[in-house]
């Protein structure tokens, strides 16, 4: 089955993040790609790969990258996908301050959908939301999905009343 | 007509900055709507506004806010439209940082699509992307959109010969 | 008893910090409720929660939430009780910034009483503060804690004198 | 008639921005008195001003100062009424960041309710929200304003059509 | 005569920033050239340029480029000529960081030796000097030029002296 | 015998950080005395420390201070002692920013002499240079004293060329 | 007659800054001298400077400068007299920053006693502090101005009670 | 046999960054010397060295600090070599802010060529590649090396089908 949204990565150091986004996309059972591409040492593979992506199938492209993270603008420079990018804070940047400002500043005419740091789950949710444009069912699906994030925070509101319990009772 | 995108401000100050988005859908021909709507000022309008976007045909929203800017992040907790948020460098903002960081660094669960500092040609761009997703032809358009950006830049250069030639004969 | 404070935070994971507020409070035998409510996970609950607080008898409300914090804004956009925001380093937030800059940064006429990073402590005294300013017996208390902080300086001083003797000797 | 709310600042340059929290406290008709004070420059007649407050009838102090802002802190460790900051962007500040965080990032036992920088009218508003935590009237009178401000906004997003409309037929 | 040093730039409106580059070159009397190229708008075109560079003659490219400042490190992954990055604080960067790390914080394999904000005039010493490592001469002209610096200072420090009589006197 | 040097700190627990001030000052054998002192906690008696200092025989004054240090500038408002102030990276700090803002960019007619983040070292050595400018033979010994910072380099450099052989001979 | 201070700044470029430190230093009749010096483009004049400094009479050095701004620390590495560092935000700087921490953080051994950004009235207030560790009439004569700037708040205050009867009677 | 480029560092606990520009050089055979020479404390010693360098061979210099970093700046001030600065994140630096603009932000006349925070392995590149500007056949190497990096990531893209793999079958 063709993959619907591709999934890369500067390193392979940065799968422990954005394998997030796989995870949530196999929750919507959007079929999709995993590939480790880089900007800087692997230029003629980035073009490949962005400029048949929209014919293998691919609608969205969620890219990751730390430091100077070229890979999110530089893809979306030769494709007219929509492109996510997941600021990554590793190991070699300022905080993440480099990664995040790399990514989202971008110049007129290519913009870059950015997401926060280390965000790759949110990613996920954005590529299905992009989808859900041309697919109503898969918009109901996402507004179940998000109407479920509110049962979690009730439960977890019931579990305070015993702290606060234990609390007077100290 | 019904619209098709939706682009919301903080305040109608933002106006300037937010209806280059607008102009951008135009050049595409993709019907659209404006409304000022405060996430702190008209919360009602908000959730109104959020929640019945998707029955008015609306299939993306553009949200636009300065300093501590919740209008982008508060939409997208009501809607599974996909959201862009235009942080703007109003006045009252410390450079910008207050309303980047307030757009973008959202919590699991409710992404926001971010864009550059009062990029809002861009935040058209990227909602014209979206829709293209599920619209083959739309995307061809986009295709072309992007390859005319090169011809600006090629005649740039050959303007930068003559600038050479000025220098040299100083 | 009604509570007077109601301390609300974005997920029970801001608990340990959150939880000294209510200590504080406890000193002052103020009543008060502890509730997890999410801006964006359960709008409609934060909304009947800001609405209803005061006919409970609640007159200050202290609203913690890290990342993108739009909680304790939102609440202060739905009440006319003076709201206190406790900005939260969570694992998620970029060094906390992205908390302080999007409680503080409220646009004109939606204050939020910002305080420092973490510090719900704080937040407890400021609430009881804003609760003395029609209470003189409560003022006096609050008169007296403040004092009583002298004293722990004090004696923490006098330790010092022991810390020079042991260098001289050494 | 004695003031219920007092207003300093740490040098008469700041007036501009302070007044705005006067002009609010007029809209409410709340008793207030203003004085310029320096942290630095008049210790003494500063410690005078926070002791004796309370027994003036002052309740709610609020203090705007620029760069290294210690005044509102300095005024908060000799009072028991709450303290409210107001973060000058002053010509001899870093962008507004060092009057932030040296007014923002107090000690555990003396809050500083910090507003946004520049944010005086915002102050006035908070210091009327702390009065009515114990004069229900008041509240009332604070409700019926924040309820105002949505109208302004609604107003303005009509205005938008018209705008909306004159791009369509350029 | 073969350029070599190229000095490119992603918009035409940098040239006033990226043309003290060029005057630098000309005191020296080492040929080069100037191209606007976008490593998002032209990106085959920066591919050509990279990969034709040394064959052409070139031995050092200058590359200037503001906000998510991407060519100097998408050059830089094309050639094995050193590139220098010169940041630019264009109109739409946060204040010239973002120009400035995404430039700087280049991935491990790919060095851009990046200079000072706006400081294309160093960029241009920067390549003299590395074109001086294979060129006694050219080293000797560059060792002329930085004592020639020293002079400048000393005459502005005598005119110093005549600034103190002024103030003495007054 | 009469301190020369008093050493004040907000916090007991500054006390790792500002005894390298004192150990300093042992190496010069300068007479000091240390004190724990809270602009916030303990007004008064830092009113009385600060007003008594020179007459008690105190020349130079080291205060360390975290989070919104007020203490430096305080204590520099009640003096006409020079006031070092060390801005200490506390806990409940923003990576230091807000200790070194708060010292630092005191206003004009009150300044403190600021040292880096956690430099208690470099303000002893600061506060021996400032006795220094009215004594010839400390002056010297401090002369002596950075003389022989030198030799320890000068080591290390020897140790390098181990390191390098190491490397060679991998 | 031999200056006790010695000014000394990167750029003749800064002087309408350093000068503040000059006009201090005359209201307190101090001697001294004002040199333009390059820590970069005049390494050799600044390293004669520093080393004769005492020699000549000189106590204290106040060094300005902008950008990398090594000349303070430059100057502290080569004298044992107390080097007062003044960071100036001129037009190549980053908001200041840069001149900031080039300044401030000085590694183990060699302080630089730092003020605010274009501190420079400041830097001249520290210097005669300094001076006056050993000389009591100094001292006085600084005691009496510091008091001197309580009267000018003072009388700033009595100005405000007529802006207050003003906005009263609008 | 001469050292072609030489590796300082202000100070030896600098090494484990270091040594990976060494190690690099290695990698090319390019002959180098290590030195760890500090710019305040032993400012002749780096005059020495930095005005003997090119005459021992040397024709790039590698040049690390963290803090206040001075030294590079200082090199490049006695020397037309060019000078590659290596910004460290050490123990003392906020979070390596300091240590990057002190190096990046050189004024007018004297580059230095900096690389990412920490980023020595980048040095070592660099100035492989600016000797290779006057050598064809260690271009030659150059161009290899850089084709190999894009090897690694091939390989590590195969690694990743296996992790999709494996969680499709979760």
């Amino acid at each position: 089955m063709n993959p619907k949204v591709s999934i890369i990565m500067g390193s392979t150091s940065d799968l422990p993040i954005m394998q997030e986004a796989a995870k949530l996309l196999e929750e919507f059972e959007i079929p999709f790609e995993i590939h480790a591409l880089s900007a800087h040492r692997t230029p003629d593979l980035v073009a490949d790969f962005a400029r048949s992506a929209y014919d293998r199938g691919v609608r969205v492209i969620i890219a990751g990258a730390g430091g100077a993270a070229h890979l999110p603008g530089v893809v979306a420079a030769m494709t007219a996908c929509p492109v996510i990018g997941v600021p990554i804070k590793s190991s070699n940047s300022i905080d993440g301050w480099d990664s995040m400002l790399s990514i989202l500043q971008m110049p007129s005419g290519i913009p870059v959908a950015t997401v926060a740091l280390d965000g790759a789950r949110n990613a996920g949710i954005l590529a299905v939301e992009m989808l859900a444009t041309g697919d109503p069912a898969l918009y109901q699906q996402m507004l179940n999905f998000k109407a479920s994030l509110a049962s979690k925070v009730t439960k977890a509101n019931e579990s305070l009343k015993e702290v606060k319990f234990r609390m007077k009772t100290n």
